[in-house]
């Protein structure tokens, strides 16, 4: 296919190359920032070239409407998620190795927070977003199950196929929605760093616990070590 | 205080006593349909006072905003939530009973699925459902503490202080956001009644699981039996 697209044939001035996928960078950083503190719903893309101080000519150059915005940052957030849901294969992990890599993957998660926060309403009218998510929950759930074989191949879980499988799901819904049940309790302060940072470390608490009846060995023992040295949540 | 609304004060001819409260009913019931079909913010009033087939001053008679329309809503889920949380005391719940249970919360939450699937956007601009939100994330946290006090009063559960509390969020973020898990999977078939109902029975399913390496005596027993009379959620 040849045909330029209208948007792109309007190339302004600025955008030379280089500086072009700049602005193009800043567009979607300052969009992410923006969406995250106000909602997606609540952005305008008179809003959005107001604080980028760029013409909408220039907006337009780079993307053709929000949703081509949203479907940058998606694809961004989609990227940084896959890499990080790579279970580390080189030794069988400790309790602490997984919870740094859920507090990580929690990180990503409320970095791209808008798309989390608005899913349901970005679902509904954007259809290469749905099944962009549906295919992260599937990554997600055969992560979760890798996970569980992993530590049962190496005597640190006990747990059949079915217990498994439902194991599997409950600990991807509360990856999922931790943070969402975190800010219906608390969701005036949800952008303060230090808030978010203590609400990250209750989800991969809560996620440790829900695997700890089926840890065996030295996983069981760590785990119970952790308890004892940690308040619960409340 | 005796000032009425101005809204109240235009009280069209049609809406004689009895009559408006069926109308206001009649208001509400079919915002409901529209609000969990469309999602609420898709919905306008004029698209209300259309399917409705009364004037807008009919409307603004009863309610005089959306948002006023939404926090009627509110209030008949949170009366019939709260009911519904109430757990059975006069015996100690076997596995079935709590299955059913989970099954019916399930429905109220679908009954009302507008709010849970818009609930960070309605949450942004609502200060009277932010509130009324967080107190009924409180009360289901309470209610599912009860039923671990009580099963394990019973001997029918085993965990302690810390477990327990980590439990109970576990169970409180699932019964939450179950459906919305679902609803990404499955978007496009969420307002079936036989999707629903198959996904409510894996929520309530996924639930019993998180609570079975817990269970003790009896309700273990019965744990067991169910598990293997029934396949594995995928």
């Amino acid at each position: 296919m040849t045909v330029a697209s209208p948007a792109r044939a309007a190339r302004p001035p600025e955008a030379a190359p280089g500086r072009a996928e700049r602005t193009r960078a800043r567009i979607l950083a300052v969009a992410l920032k923006l969406f995250n503190e106000l909602g997606e719903a609540s952005v305008t893309t008179t809003a959005l070239t107001d604080a980028l101080r760029i013409s909408p000519g220039n907006l337009y150059y780079h993307f053709s409407n929000k949703d081509d915005i949203v479907n940058g940052l998606f694809a961004q957030f989609q990227e940084e998620i896959v890499t990080m849901l790579q279970v580390p294969q080189r030794h069988i992990p400790t309790l602490d190795d997984i919870g740094m890599y859920l507090r990580r993957l929690f990180e990503v998660a409320w970095r791209y927070r808008f798309l989390y926060r608005d899913l349901n309403h970005l679902l509904e009218r954007n259809r290469t977003l749905e099944q962009n998510f549906r295919a992260i929950f599937a990554h997600k759930l055969e992560t979760a199950r890798a996970l569980c074989r992993a530590l049962a191949g190496a005597g640190q879980l006990e747990a059949n196929a079915t217990e498994v499988e439902l194991l599997a799901h409950n600990l991807v819904v509360i990856g999922t929605y931790w943070l969402s049940f975190e800010y219906v309790r608390n969701p005036r302060h949800m952008n303060e760093p230090a808030v978010m940072s203590a609400a990250i470390a209750r989800g991969s608490e809560q996620i440790l616990a829900m695997l700890s009846p089926y840890l065996r060995g030295a996983s069981r023992a760590q785990f119970q070590r952790r308890s004892s040295a940690r308040p619960a949540a409340s």
